[in-house]
């Protein structure tokens, strides 16, 4: 247990350093951090969802980068060999996971400024840029955190507020999106009752949501996904809110599975619905969330909850990570730069422009 | 792995016998069968899940009426103090769970039939009549589940078909209610493909209808009770059909908490959602579900899934095991006397009159 606030990840030293993650997976029996000295590593690790949250994996891929190229220094490659090697091994960052578009954003955005440098730049500098602009991102990301708990707060309701998933600071740089909401209007002094979908099937509210409140005092009560629309009729919740993964320039929002199946239910109970993310999560080069790519996980995850066999052999999975919820049940998306309601295009497009 | 169909309980013997149970606790790992010699055992049985499912725990409340006779006898009890011993007992057996109305409805049509029996009757005689009852009980479940089956095969679509929860023989003492539907339908060459909401906290439908299926040789694709409202998004699911633990004069039916949110789910994709019971389900004093007692149980269900910790020391949990589903919300109810299309309190009357 730490007494300060948590964090998912961190780089350690110089641009020759290196980049230490926190393996969410063992959380919260476990406080372990997993040192990713090579690309493959950081790969795995976001694959495996010990760093996961849509703006934490950008800033993990953009520190990626940083590995790519001290993989080039330590093979003493020459500076195209270098810079050919940070690119592909960028496209292997962008590519670890496909619905999030935080992560293909910050991996470009970092690789855009190593396109200026001489072509004879070595992989120690081009190192270099690649750790300034990923720490920018890094602040950045803290920055934006604190605007959206800001907006977010203002317009959150006292009384019973249920989140999904988590979106705190284990899924960012800074102190969350939805969650950072939470937390601010907490320590604003709102009266809220924080209660927490678990998040099957790899239940990041229970473990994730409910460690970072724990930590940071605030009583937060946990129930099975299926139970929020029973919690929704006893009329004790006064908004919903939750992250978001990818949002379309019509403002269909991609987010953790379950997310859908809440808008919707908060909806039949008269109930706001609230999106939380920074604007690196809107792609609008898509219209329709029919678009945005679903990633379908392992049958492991739904079968053997928290590895332990559930269900009969010759059982299947259906086991998508993501699910779409349209605009129209979306009362409003909070972004670092304003809130946007009702959610239209015409309104995304004002706030982005 | 049995190579016949499952059974959730059976007695052992003549009057003198015992109960046996299934415990529904180990599945699908481990095939273990509990011998219930006092009511005690009975009781803890029931409370603790090793039984569960409406109709089954209402059978194994009334064998548990021939367990109590049979503690009168090997006290050697008078035959006003065994009567008084069988009474006692069975208002404790009546009350174990207190939302189910099955369990209190077989427990009374039991003792029913020991009030015309002369007061000098001993226990023994008590035990017998009990038994033949109990059976009688336990047979008619039987005959009450392949005719819900055959009325429900009737009004089921071909297509996906999504239910919640254990709704097969492990909760009934036939092939089940809605489980039994879907069953009925699939040996009578109706082209289904099989969803089952694992069913959080207890995980009935990923450890038990899972593995009734399996060992029927009918497919079945488990997923995480929040990804119904994709999964119903995707146009695969033509019917959800669960079952019932109380339902109201006017409809409204208590069933395992995700029902309502269901139900929600299907009314928003405009897909029909069917209930299916025997009417000893249908509790007539009661016009509206939020009349219904529901059941409270441990926090450790939902922040230890499978025994395993998952949340923070600290959380709290929120874990109701039933939700109310309005009957506006329910396509139609099918029982063992026919279908109720659409729900309404005169339908139910005329049906049950």
């Amino acid at each position: 247990m730490t007494a300060t606030p948590p964090v998912s990840l961190r780089w350690s030293g110089d641009a020759d350093g290196h980049l230490d993650v926190l393996d969410q997976t063992r959380l919260p029996a476990r406080l372990e951090w997993i040192s990713c000295r090579d690309v493959d590593r950081v790969i795995e690790a976001i694959q495996s969802l010990r760093v996961r949250g849509a703006p934490a994996i950008g800033i993990a891929g953009a520190y990626g980068l940083v590995v790519a190229a001290g993989e080039a220094v330590q093979s003493g490659l020459a500076p195209d060999a270098a810079r050919a090697h940070v690119l592909a091994r960028g496209e292997a960052l962008a590519c670890a996971r496909p619905t999030a578009v935080n992560l293909r954003w910050a991996v470009e955005r970092a690789l855009d400024t190593i396109v200026p440098l001489p072509a004879d730049t070595p992989a120690s500098a081009l190192a270099a840029r690649l750790l300034a602009e990923a720490r920018a991102i890094h602040d950045e990301d803290r920055d934006l955190c604190a605007a959206i708990g800001r907006h977010g707060s203002g317009i959150l309701p006292e009384g019973g507020i249920l989140t999904h998933c988590n979106t705190g600071a284990l899924a960012t740089g800074g102190i969350g999106t939805a969650l950072g909401v939470i937390i601010t209007a907490w320590d604003e002094g709102k009266r809220l009752e924080v209660f927490a979908d678990e998040t099957r099937p790899l239940l990041q509210g229970a473990r994730l949501t409910a460690w970072e409140l724990v930590q940071r005092g605030i009583p937060v009560t946990v129930l099975v996904d299926s139970a929020a629309a029973h919690l929704l009729a006893t009329g004790r919740i006064a908004a919903c809110i939750v992250g978001a993964d990818r949002i379309t320039a019509c403002g269909d929002t991609a987010n953790k599975i379950g997310t859908y199946a809440l808008a919707l239910l908060a909806r039949a109970h008269g109930v706001p619905f609230f999106v939380a993310a920074p604007s690196s999560t809107f792609d609008l080069s898509i219209d329709s969330g029919a678009d945005i790519p679903i990633e379908e996980r392992a049958a492991a995850e739904v079968l053997a909850p928290l590895g332990v066999t559930a269900a009969p052999e010759g059982a299947r999975a259906f086991n998508p990570a993501f699910d779409i919820t349209p605009a129209a049940l979306i009362t409003a998306l909070i972004t670092e730069r304003g809130v946007i309601q009702p959610v239209t295009a015409a309104g995304i497009a004002a706030l982005l422009r």
